[in-house]
C-alpha cells in the first residue's frame, strides 16, 4: 500500500458518497484557544463515516465474489454502511444482528436492502452465524474495523479534511474498533505536512490507549460508555497501523464527553451521536497542549435515538 | 422599494453574515413527494435569519443615528441579532428584556456586548422601557419585525436560497411576527419565476391565517405553542407586503410540529429551534398538493434549550 493506493480508493468510491462538509465555530475556537475544523460524517450517507470503508470493501472485490455478496455481523452503523453500499453497487448483503439490537436499526438495515440474520448477543454467536451464511452462499466475510479496504476507504474523510484546510497540525478522532483511526493515520502520513493523529478514547473502553502502552492488543472487560460506538475491540490489521502512525491516545471521562456532544449540537447546531463527541473532549481535555494550533476533528456519525440524549 | 434596493441591501450586509448552506434529504423527498431544499439559517450567525434584518437596519441609518446608537425590546433572537450587528458595526445596543427571561439568553445578548435593561413582561412595559431610553439616549427604536429595513435585511435569505436553486415552485416559512415572510415574498416576487411563498402557522397562534380572511390585523388571545418565536403578531408595516405577496398559511397542530421537528433532527442532523419545524409541518400537513415540486424551505434558527427537546 502507498499514497496511490488511497488516491485510487477516493476515485472509485466518489460516486458512491458524500464529500461532507467542514465546519467551524468562534466560541469553540476561544474555549480551546486553537482552530478547530470539524469534518462532518454525520452528514454522510446512512450518517456515519462507516459508509467509506464499506463501500471500498466491497469494490475491492472481484466480480465472482461480487456476484455471491457479503456478511458482516454488526449492531450499529457498519450494518447500515454494509447493506446501503451493497445496494449501491447492486450487490447482496447478509448482515447478522444480535436478538438485543434495537428494531429501529433492523428496520434501517432491511430499508437499505439487507438480509438480517438474528442470533444470540455474545460475539462467538455472531461470527458462527457469519460464517455459516458465508459457507452456505459464498459470501465474502467484511470486519467492520479489522480489514485493510475499509480501513483505506475510512482514510478518505481526513483526505478530503486535508484537501480542505491542508495545512493541519493534528488530527482528533473516535477511537472504537481502531478502523477510522487507522484509515485517519494512514492519510494524515502521505497527504498532511507534518500532521499528527490524536486520538480520544472513553475511560470506560480504553483498550486502544492499553495496547499502544503494552504493545499487544489489550480488551475490555467492560465497556460501559455512552459512546456506543466505541465499545469495540482494535484487531490485529488496524493495530500495527496505529503504533506506526498515530502520535498517542488521550482518554476521557463520561461526563467529559457529554459536555463536548453538548458544546457541538449548540454552537455547530448539529446532530451527532455521542461517539463523535469523544474526540473534541480529547482536545478540551488538554487543551494548553494545542494552543494557536489548526486541529482537525472528525465527527465519525450522527445516528442517535433523540428521545435518549444525556441533556 | 424595487429589485434593487434588495440587491443593495444584500450588497451592504453581506460581510457581516454567513451565506447559509443549502441541505437536501433524500428520506424526507420520498416522504413529500417532492424535492425539498432547505435554507439552514440555524447556521447563522448568532443563529438566527434575525441576523440578516438586524444587520440592514442598523446600515441604513445615518450618521448621527449610528453615533446614538439602537434600542429594542425582545427576549428572543432578535436581542441577541441586534447586540451582534450592533458590535459589528460598532455601535451601541441597548435591548429591553423582561424579568421573565431566561439567564442563558440574557448571558448571549451580555456577550455580545448589549445593554440590557429589564422590565415587566407586559408589552405596555416594554415599550415603555424602550421609549424611555430612546428619549434619553436618542437610541433609534428597531422593531423585530414589523421594520421594513428589517423585512428587506430578512428577503436575503431567499435571495440567496433562489441563486442556489433558481427554479423554486413554492418557497415555504414559519409565520411569526411576520419579518420572514414579508422578506421572503419580496425576494421570492422579484427574483423567482413564479415562485409562490406559503406560511407555516401553528393554530394556536393563528393571527396570519385570520388577517389573512378579515383583511385586517388580528391578534391572538393566547399563544400557547412549542414554537416560541411564533407567538408574536403581525405588524402594519409586514401585513400589507404579506396581503399583497404570499399566496396563503397553513396551519399545524402541536404534535405535527414535533414530528416535522424529529424529522429535521433524525434525517438533516440539525438543530433547529421549534418555530423552523412550523415550515415543513405545513409542507407534510398537504403534501398531496406539491407533489413533484420544487420547493424552498426556510428553517429559520437553531437557539433552543436543549434540555426541553420534545422528544
Amino acid at each position: 500500500m502507498n499514497k496511490q493506493t488511497l488516491i485510487n480508493c477516493y476515485q472509485q468510491i466518489k460516486p458512491f458518497v458524500h464529500r461532507t462538509p467542514v465546519l467551524t465555530s468562534h466560541l469553540i475556537n476561544d474555549i480551546v484557544g486553537a482552530d478547530l475544523f470539524f469534518k462532518c460524517e454525520n452528514f454522510q450517507k446512512m450518517g456515519a463515516f462507516k459508509m467509506r470503508g464499506a463501500t471500498n470493501a466491497i469494490i475491492q472485490l472481484n466480480k465472482e465474489q461480487k456476484s455471491k455478496g457479503v456478511v458482516t455481523h454488526s449492531s450499529g452503523n457498519f450494518a447500515q454502511a454494509l447493506s446501503l453500499a451493497a445496494k449501491s453497487l447492486g450487490i447482496k448483503a447478509y448482515i447478522v444482528m444480535p436478538n438485543s439490537a434495537p428494531q429501529v436499526k433492523v428496520d434501517a438495515v432491511i430499508g437499505y436492502g439487507g438480509v438480517v440474520t438474528h442470533c444470540e448477543s455474545t460475539l462467538e454467536a455472531r461470527e458462527n452465524a457469519a460464517s455459516q451464511i458465508s459457507q452456505k452462499s459464498g459470501a465474502t466475510f467484511i470486519h467492520p474495523s479489522n480489514d485493510l479496504d475499509v480501513i483505506i476507504g475510512n482514510s478518505t474523510a481526513c483526505l478530503e479534511l486535508l484537501e480542505d484546510v491542508a495545512d493541519l497540525d493534528y488530527i482528533f478522532t473516535p477511537v472504537g474498533g481502531g478502523g477510522l483511526i487507522a484509515g485517519t493515520a494512514l492519510a494524515a502520513h502521505y497527504f498532511g505536512k507534518n500532521c499528527k493523529v490524536i486520538g480520544g478514547e472513553p475511560f470506560e473502553a480504553d483498550d486502544a490507549y492499553r495496547s499502544l502502552i503494552s504493545g499487544k492488543i489489550e480488551t475490555n472487560k467492560t465497556a460501559n460508555t455512552i459512546a456506543d460506538g466505541l465499545r469495540t475491540q482494535l484487531g490485529d490489521i488496524n493495530f500495527p497501523i496505529i503504533q506506526k502512525h498515530v502520535e498517542r491516545i488521550i482518554r476521557v471521562q463520561e461526563h467529559e464527553i457529554i459536555d463536548a456532544m453538548r458544546l457541538i449540537y449548540e454552537r455547530l447546531k448539529i446532530v451527532i451521536e455521542p461517539s463523535s463527541a469523544v474526540a473534541l473532549a480529547a482536545v478540551l481535555k488538554e487543551k494548553e497542549q494545542f494552543k494557536n494550533k489548526k486541529i482537525g476533528v472528525i465527527l465519525s456519525g450522527g445516528n442517535i435515538d433523540l428521545s435518549k440524549l444525556p441533556f
